[in-house]
């Protein structure tokens, strides 16, 4: 596993420095920084020997530049005090797995993976949690479920020294995309429904991630979508030749 | 398990806030302070909504008191740049356990258990080890292995808030203590080597920590060595009866 940690828009350079200090901890060492804020002396300070990992971190200005070369997107997610949109909660932020699972899913896969960490206040936004593959999320207290920034980080840094590597390498970023292409196309050449379009989208994003395809598994899929899509296209407005005519 | 959690000499308030923070992300409340820095606003605004985990934490001169009721000290111990002092090491160090298998050990016990962390720069001494019945330590990288106080709290508190509860009550500390000052006792009737008695002490601690004794098991031991005591007393400068006379 080649971990990419993201920090999309951190608020405060002390946690900027503090989660490049705990992935040198961690063996860890590609810090990606979403439109941060500047990082000043007590950033530089927090991070204390970690230093190396701050000064190579990259600045993006997009989420998506900076998940562009993974091939599994982990977002995390929180309780916060009074969630609510209930609806929305269930499409976008469930299922998850906790940090132990998520190293355990990860145990002997051979990909590209990014972890997202949103900001202090408002952690990742609904358009950012569709981006991911896998969400994960701290079991915490419901008197107080709102954790600092890299306190959650570490907890996920721990988490994942402990996974072992190994020799399964899953689906590419590029080929994954070409799924999701294909996919929409189908959606659209079925009219399916277009306000639920976008859930069923991130629907399949997430179990294709949850499954974690091999290059050839996903390979497969799209000759199948293929060949879905050319029988769709081929018999619009035809009666199905299997359907009994009566 | 009841935790508390005992912070011996923090030297930034802003880490005393950061684990006051943690604790109440993970259920725990009882926080021990012994000698700390002062704590100023900093310091607050890291507790931020744990601010009542900061204002009851108990304030001590010693750690001796902080453990007093805790029949189950956990010492934190850390690989540090340039440790030396192999044989000191060795004795008063390890053997460690992982966050995850000091978790299964506690795994349904009822106790009270104490989790000592140590100074920001300097962790927790020899001194300071050798009351400590469990050690556990954080598996970190040799390129940076030093972790920042809070972080390593939040981890442990991580893992402890992941142990199930359950009705397995251990030894108290009263009863231990009693277990300690025999066996003590014991080795000065014998004339065990002066120098090597402290280590041997602490080597009991450490063995009767990692056993997980229970009441009845610690009250058997204690019968045993009152026996053995009597006897050694009963026959001091006497030939061994059972020893053949030559």
């Amino acid at each position: 596993m080649n971990l990419r940690v993201v920090l999309v828009e951190p608020m405060y350079d002390g946690n900027i420095g503090s989660v490049a200090r705990s992935m040198k901890n961690f063996g860890f060492d590609q810090l990606v920084l979403v439109n941060p804020c500047r990082i000043d002396d007590f950033g530089k300070a927090m991070a204390s020997h970690a230093w190396d990992i701050l000064g190579k971190a990259k600045v993006v200005s997009t989420l998506e530049e900076a998940v562009r070369e993974s091939s599994l997107v982990v977002g995390t997610t929180g309780k916060r005090l009074g969630d609510e949109h209930k609806h929305l909660r269930l499409h976008i932020r469930e299922p998850w797995l906790t940090p132990a699972q998520l190293a355990e899913k990860l145990k002997g896969k051979d990909c590209e993976v990014a972890l997202l960490l949103g900001r202090e206040n408002w952690g990742l936004t609904n358009e950012e949690l569709q981006l991911c593959n896998l969400l994960v999320s701290i079991p915490t207290s419901d008197l107080y479920p709102v954790m600092n920034l890299a306190m959650a980080a570490t907890i996920l840094l721990y988490e994942l020294s402990l996974v072992e590597p190994g020799g399964t390498p899953l689906a590419g970023p590029e080929t994954l995309e070409r799924l999701q292409v294909s996919a929409r196309g189908l959606l659209d050449e079925i009219n399916y429904p277009g306000h639920k379009r976008e859930f069923r989208m991130m629907m399949f994003k997430r179990i294709f991630g949850r499954a974690e395809l091999t290059e050839r598994e996903a390979n497969t899929l799209l000759g199948i979508l293929k060949l879905l899509r050319w029988q769709v296209n081929n018999h619009k407005g035809q009666v199905d030749p299997l359907e009994p005519e009566d």
